[in-house]
């Protein structure tokens, strides 16, 4: 932590060992005005963090300790948790007796419908058993740069993942001013392989995944349902779309490319950059390039920023918009500590990485 | 040269320092009745093979000579053409005169109309000067799986080039039987760097492209007309479609995830299955996977395979082809190899790797 | 199986779905002279081999079948063992009563003192339990440029892995004519992650392997001792050296740097490449490249060869070994078929890959 | 530019474009008490910064402008050079009389001997023209954690790069207290691609060096000489060693495996640990890992730091050290800025990364 402020936000981060939680300390540590104040795990109680993780050493050495709600409101201001999905919604009630409030990067309250969950993620063990309706109609979803509002007086942000925050940021301003077709929408993503996280897997093996390409649930992947629901609720119409996601062989980022055809066909590609332009003046953390030029994944690795570029074919009516994100920065640990950010009445970049190092 | 055939055919290879040529004589090496029979080149002229590829180490260790037409004819019945775009169509009809048949792996003989391959290929130096309308309509279009009958009696066949190959063989069977909607094609291909050729550039750098992806010439990439040519004539109609190269981290493959729309929502997965399958039955070298199975890159690498994967998705009524293949052997030189066979009147197939190493 | 010979010899291969297995059966597939004859398996007992590798698809879709001696006896002439350490030693003895020849993948017969075995693989279960003194004093170190009579009339084959090939090729000459120092050898080695297995771990993710290398058991490897086995007995002295593996981000390929001192200040580096040559010129499997020339492993990938680079540093009197395979075809598969040739009487090459597809 | 500091010391970046350059401006953007005051390049004079550098956009967009003087004498305290070999040794004179201290990033003031530096780079055009002895002898070798004294007063800083720096730092200790023998250093380095620098060559294209390792300049590479210096001057003696670079598929990253043998036997690899720990435990830039841990270059990247790994083999009295760096960071312009730090009377590591990003 850097001692820049002499009354940092304290934050408990819960389940620290996969990619979401060492990002999210590693994002932290550097953070002017928040300290990692609590380190709870489930398979790693009693190790020393340094052990754990020789690569990022952290100055105390902290112990991971057992998930006690108490000792988590003694020592802390925020919960950021990043477990695997279906263990957060037990947690949550307890947290909030304790005036704790909460940033979750599972995938537990990204549906204001829990039916609507438990149909998505119906493999989840225990799923069927959740109750918890008002929670997630509570919940807010955690995409800074268009809830801000209400990120900042929520008690519960349910962040999103990487496909979603590359899919809905580029369309939104298309969507709520009626400018595209809202059917047809074509979503063809490509992820880097630790989007599927650090518990071993045959297919995410180096020996495997590197030199190759492939596409995955090219129907019925989960994500589809999570961004359909927010594209929905920005158009006022029931959106389905295809979304395809493919895995490649890089550690980080993910590419977005993405079909939508304009509804008036006067419109230029000058005239839907501005549209963005004019929606994320504000932000930072959004980046609309100059018609004709498309973002690497690269440009914006390690950074919590978003690249978008456009391209217009007049030829057949489409505009194509391509982003890139880092998917553990942007799209996991650096988005949550963003909604962290706002919560705690801090600029939303602070202490955030904006520019990559290159190449 | 495998020994197996006591009058082996004897192929001139024009070309050979890049990738297109290392590969061709690669696989006529182990080809058991062809032999490369001379070397023709540009900047390397004198030089011993071996000490320009020391990784290919050939048994006589030829020399790389001059492009003398006279030299060519004694030695040599093929000639298969690995040059820059417009170089070739100067020597071919002198080839012709020494009664040589050949096939060109540059685009130069790719377009029936040489008023449209002028308009594409505007900035290739002396493009304008070009007046061989007759060879342009005489070339045959060199995918072998289609056009097989008239690459047995060309004079002449134009090989094509990786995104096209990808694009033209899982489409060709639903525009020629009318099942799928000829407006609104999508195909979204993912390329490796090997593609972009061994002359160095800085964005193909190992530390450039690597741990990265971009999306490139968003509109207007140089092989979207010529797929469409193909596609047009295949449907009758002139098809215009949305085609966006991405270049990713790897050495080899090319995956295109291509997006359509049936005509008749009463077909099933299973059904357009059955029309690829049917169509493409005599063919060693494409493979048609089952429904949900979609191939990778990896599948496909040293092969001259084309593996295709089939979804359909009931919301939208959209069918989603997923074709693999090896961007330098069934992209490039083992194509041009497959229409050789076909020339010699071999098996298509004959002495093309089919089997990748895995992993 | 191409179907050049009438008689083919009949190979079964137990242990098919590792790294180890796939390739042997895709080499054997190539091979004109020998066939896959039964399938052997544990976990896969009953599955369809192109269900199990839909990438490498065989004409036939055997069915993977319980280890059963009688039933490789009926349909084998030899076998080819692919299992984990540990667990062959009790089947070879059941084979070796049905006349079956053997050619074992694992560290089970490396070693000629089975209480060596013991000491080195002391953490594989039941490794106590051993009693078959014998049969490791009659394995044949499976070498075949060093050991080609031995293993002409072998019944049993340890094929050594890819560290020691890499390590014991290049040092042997030197070694059996006394040129260099016994003492002070250091073999520094870089492996692709194809060498750790297709079982996951975490440390052979691409998302943790990938940009990355590091140094590990940078003493006390397993394969030291077994190196040092064997180049103790081509010198006659008790050999100790420095050997330290280290993990790089491909698939594929070692490259072995080894350091020697040279007893004899006034040799050249044309006279160490001269001795090389002498003792490897009648093997197809090992090139010397010219002094100053080092291989690159990519030069040697896919294939079953050995590339072997020289130089000589005047002013400390080292010689430096630079030699280059792939570490599942030459390091594994590839060299136990290349026994299996030899034990069958072929050509020791006979169906093997030679040459590299580039890049 | 961090607005944390009033007055922040202006530095003046020579030579923007390649990978130095873009890390320098980078790291300077970053740090709170630096400013980028004047961007000079040769090729790109005119240029605004944000055409050229789209993934690192700065505020001003300041534009490229020509190599003089006078203007940079206006606008700076402090110059960055980040040029081709012998080019350098022009201008400082220049600089030196408007009052400029320099840091170097070329190899021209690396030697104390101007006549060794001619000997070594006698390929750079007109290396024989130069006379300035004197200057050669003023430079101060810019490794910080060393010569930290001689840096904090000196006009003109070399900074050396990154094999010397991950192979002198280990060595230092060692051989200043006599505890290793002079004789028999074996340095086996092995570097991503980005060391070669962003100017396009073959041997560097993603499709050449991916999926391959080589070792190059196996006697006789440039850097041999300069650590040679290095160390000879830590141990009064004139050592000669072996030092051999390999190639591997990764961006950045150095990992140097040093082989050197003890004089006293009685040594233990925590006795080898402590001399490092104490040697520099005032430097948050220089981590030792407890014995028998060994660094990855994954855990410095996009760092400033170095990572030691120690393990002792008793078998054969030899020490090894495993060092892994950022070859663009701390081997290049990381290090530089640490110069510049204690130049400007700053804590060394101020404003440079201490913690990777991981994965």
């Amino acid at each position: 932590m850097n001692s820049l402020n002499n009354n940092p936000k304290r934050v408990a981060v819960i389940g620290a060992s996969g990619y979401g939680g060492i990002q999210s300390i590693r994002l932290l540590e550097n953070h002017p005005s928040f300290e990692v104040s609590f380190l709870g795990g489930f398979n790693t109680i009693g190790k020393k963090w340094n052990e754990l993780c020789p690569f990022l050493p952290l100055k105390n050495n902290p112990i991971v300790q057992k998930v006690d709600p108490d000792k988590i409101a003694e020592s802390s201001d925020f919960v950021l948790l990043s477990l695997p999905n279906g263990l957060s919604n037990e947690l949550i009630p307890e947290l909030f007796k304790r005036n704790l409030r909460v940033v979750d990067l599972s995938a537990d309250f990204r549906y204001r419908s829990l039916e609507k969950w438990k149909e998505i993620y119906k493999n989840v063990p225990k799923s069927l058993n959740r109750k918890d309706y008002k929670l997630c109609e509570e919940a807010v979803y955690g995409v800074p740069e268009i809830y801000s509002n209400a990120i900042s007086k929520a008690r519960l942000v349910a962040s999103p993942g990487c496909f979603p925050t590359s899919s809905i940021l580029p369309l939104m301003p298309f969507l709520k001013q009626g400018i595209i077709e809202t059917d047809g929408i074509i979503i063809d993503s490509k992820s880097g392989t630790s989007g599927g996280g650090r518990v071993p897997k045959e297919h995410l093996l180096l020996a495997e995944s590197s030199e190759s390409i492939c596409a995955y649930s090219v129907i019925g992947h989960r994500h589809t349902s999570e961004i359909e629901q927010e594209l929905s609720s920005f158009s006022g119409m029931n959106i389905q779309l295809q979304f395809t996601p493919h895995l490649i062989p890089m550690v980080r980022g993910i590419l977005s490319t993405i079909y939508v055809r304009l509804r008036d066909p006067g419109l230029t590609a000058e005239d839907c950059r501005t549209v963005l332009q004019t929606v994320y003046q504000n932000y930072k953390t959004i980046e609309i390039l100059p018609v004709g030029k498309y973002p690497s994944t690269k440009w914006v690795r390690y950074t919590n920023r978003v690249m978008i570029g456009i391209e217009l074919d007049i030829r057949t009516g489409r505009l194509i918009l391509v982003s890139a994100i880092d998917n553990l920065i942007k799209g996991q640990s650096g988005q949550a500590i963003q909604s962290l950010n706002i919560m705690a009445g801090f600029p939303d970049y602070m202490g955030l990485p904006l520019a990559t190092y290159y190449p």
